[in-house]
């Protein structure tokens, strides 16, 4: 017979995993093992939460998944059992060969898959997403692209396809210090190196700064991948909190002195998820502090040149007089991103060791990819493309802030982005939270990304939720969220009809 | 005036990085800070080298590269001087910014930069370069690239220029998986992961399964690229001695028993540098080991495919039946080094964890690269591309025979490899070292890998070159070895004309 009791096992309330996560592992472990057979009846959904003292939210949510997955299946009126073919439709069967016990470093790398796991779900057809960070298709410069390809091979045939130097193909680095001195900043090419996108930028200033252990010093929320990379690469990462003009300087000031960090990570322009601008005052006063204190601040520029109101800011690579910033950024967003480039600005002797890590990492950035970009750069159609692109944002964002209004709950809340890709939205707080919402808004068709994934040290956003309203035209935008105020209404209904308990 | 005993300063005898590099560093670094002001007469050679009781072939060696750069010039029977310009053909000028004080980890990468900077003396023009890893450029297949560049593009328009998952584009990751079944190797696309090239997919299993200070373990010599990993992931790295079959298994095991290594890292066909093959009953009786010992082994399989005689083995991975083989290769060297795209075959928890670092290494390899090779693998032509290949590789190995029989200084010894691109040569030890020959090479417009780079645990290979036959026409290997033979004869005429004395 079914023991309850079993399942509280798994459930750890201080983690970061979410519990309706937590007891997807645990009942689906149970599967797998035999623990639960084939035809096994599970509670109803009411008397499992009261017993684990959960939400009902929480369980719902989970047998949805489950169901998705394969492993349970519900009869109208009968419940929800294990299904027959146990794990039939599970998307990735383990292997068959047995794994060696790790003898390794297991701990130190969280099993939360919650960003991976959300990303795929989001991927079923049918669903109108709004989870990623990726631009709009539609942007893609596809033609010129070809034209590039075809007459980078036709001029360089094969010696475009050899390896490349780690630091990057020279006439590219060229072509990005000429970039960026339109950006206000100051570089010779010996300052500029190439990556593997920005995203291999910022991993590899990680690990060319910091030990294993060190402290990196965030925004808090802050950019999803940098806290892949302090998980992977063994960092400590804090999360300094922010307000409508970036990081508090106060609190940055008052960790420095106390934990000593050896990295500042900040994105200055249209930060990701929140969509704040650091103002210029504060940008001076932040490298202030970098000096004062000596930490080098690594300074993430990928949607610096998403604007479409508002007016520019210098980056603060332009305003650093003493080489303390390191400056990242790419022709991901901007142009393609599956191309992969990226590029740092950085001085003397970060430099040298930067290089070093990249040729250990990966030798070096496709030379193909880098001689495509050159030519795209050389073309000078970037300009023209930004300023479509834009446009074309614009007119998204403004879709997105008339269906936040007309479809949101009340007492919701939102920023008014002056460019980059994102809307930052602060549900009630009298409803569930994000990922509460979350496969039930998946099975509404809707998806948008947790807000609690950007939170460093566990805590903060659970009803915080990013939309990316970039990647939408107006007319799927406004279904989206209509779909999204469904959920959110079917959610809090099945909260009234739960005896008005509370949620959590 | 000058005076040589500041030169004293910088000379580490223990080091990594020879002497002859070391005291070009010291001299240009007195030249910039004005210590050594324009116009300086410098010793003679032979008086410097008996004051710094080093051999005089590191003097004449530095002196040669300083003129070369621009630093110092010499004048016929006056000496060698300061430039009047400084540094002024100093090829890579530092910035003017000011760099602060590093407060990080400095000491844990070492400022070793011979590899690039020998790399880069090959690069010069009229060099006949023996000194790469490359695969031959002739071999590369352009016109399927481009086939295949536009066949992509055709068929998925700007979704093959978006993000891709981390684990790589599926159907490449099948076609992967149909490619090693071929080679013995049984797995499911599951456990396939697409890396940045094979160098990629090397960094990352030491970042997943080590951590900063753990043991590794490898074969002496090895290749460059796992000491550069090494070094910049600050773990430790052990060369075990090895012999015609590889890595030997009774220091192998000693050690293991000493040290307690996370990872065993072994390149069983054509070693890269030894072209080494381990006999089939070698790769059973290690796998026993690393069984029993519980340690995971890394087996870089990226000259497997290269052979041109002799009986073909089956890769480590096709002989696992734990799980304990993670296996490494790509298609850089068999298709195009310039699109990177390399893969790990490994089970279970390996894989995520590894899909994990991957993810926060640079969130996916170019979809559209990934896309190209996928259509390239399924158009069919690798076989045939191959068989061409080894069959013009085994000429060439050919002509390197005869060429080293015919120029090389009696006493040198050399492998016969049966596949692979290197002849792994061992000069005799009564002339000057690898090192110490390699600016007169230069001069004498040839290039090779200087052995020693090739060793951890700073030792041996003094007398050892590698020899990159596969990437020259015969009759350039031919003109390469006369030069070489030139190089050498040159040097060791030098030798006679120092009264007798010891080179070293």
């Amino acid at each position: 017979m079914f023991n309850p009791s079993q399942l509280l096992v798994a459930l750890d309330r201080e983690g970061e995993e979410p519990i309706y996560r937590q007891l997807i592992r645990t009942i689906r472990s149970q599967i797998e093992s035999g623990e639960l057979p084939p035809g096994t009846r599970l509670p109803a959904s009411r008397d499992l939460a009261r017993q684990l003292n959960i939400s009902r939210i929480s369980v719902v949510n989970a047998y949805a998944e489950l169901r998705a997955e394969g492993y349970l299946s519900a009869h109208a009126g009968r419940g929800t059992f294990v299904s027959k073919e146990g794990n039939g439709t599970n998307p990735n069967p383990t292997s068959e060969k047995v794994v060696p016990v790790m003898n390794t470093v297991t701990e130190n790398i969280a099993p939360d898959n919650s960003l991976r796991e959300m990303m795929r779900m989001a991927r079923k057809p049918g669903v109108i997403s709004f989870s990623s960070g990726s631009p709009p298709v539609e942007f893609f410069p596809m033609q010129n692209l070809r034209d590039a390809i075809n007459q980078v091979l036709d001029r360089d045939g094969a010696s475009a396809l050899n390896y490349e130097v780690p630091e990057g193909y020279a006439p590219l680095r060229s072509a990005v210090r000429d970039y960026v001195s339109a950006l206000g900043i100051q570089c010779s090419p010996n300052n500029v190196l190439i990556t593997g996108g920005t995203q291999q930028g910022l991993d590899l200033v990680i690990q060319a700064l910091l030990s294993e252990g060190d402290i990196l010093v965030t925004e808090n929320p802050t950019y999803i991948g940098m806290l892949d990379i302090a998980r992977t690469r063994r960092v400590q990462i804090h999360g300094v909190c922010t307000d409508e003009e970036g990081i508090r300087l106060d609190h940055l000031e008052n960790f420095i002195i106390d934990h000593s960090p050896k990295l500042i990570y900040v994105m200055p322009t249209f930060q990701n998820p929140t969509g704040h601008v650091m103002p210029i005052h504060r940008r001076r006063q932040l490298l202030n502090l970098a000096n004062e204190y000596n930490i080098p601040v690594l300074e993430d520029a990928i949607y610096h040149e998403f604007r479409f109101a508002g007016e520019s800011l210098p980056p603060l690579k332009a305003l650093d007089d003493t080489g303390i910033v390191i400056h990242a950024s790419g022709y991901t967003k901007m142009l393609l991103p599956g191309i992969r480039i990226g590029y740092l600005i950085t001085d003397g002797t970060y430099y040298q060791r930067l290089v070093r890590v990249k040729q250990a990492a990966d030798i070096s950035t496709p030379g193909l990819n880098q001689r495509v970009i050159h030519l795209m750069l050389e073309s000078g159609l970037l300009g023209g493309q930004l300023e479509r692109n834009n446009r074309e944002l614009l007119r998204r964002r403004d879709a997105a802030l008339v269906a936040a209004e007309r479809h949101l709950p009340e007492g919701s809340t939102w920023n008014i982005p002056e460019g980059g890709l994102f809307l930052w939205i602060e549900l009630p707080h009298n409803g569930p939270t994000a990922a509460e919402l979350y496969i039930t808004a998946i099975q509404q068709h809707v998806a948008y990304a947790i807000g609690n994934l950007f939170y460093t040290n566990n805590g903060g956003g659970n009803y915080k939720i990013r939309i990316n309203y970039g990647i939408h035209k107006p007319a799927d935008i406004e279904e989206g969220f209509r779909r999204l105020s469904k959920a959110w209404n079917e959610v809090v209904c099945e909260y009234q009809q739960m005896e008005k308990s509370p949620l959590l």
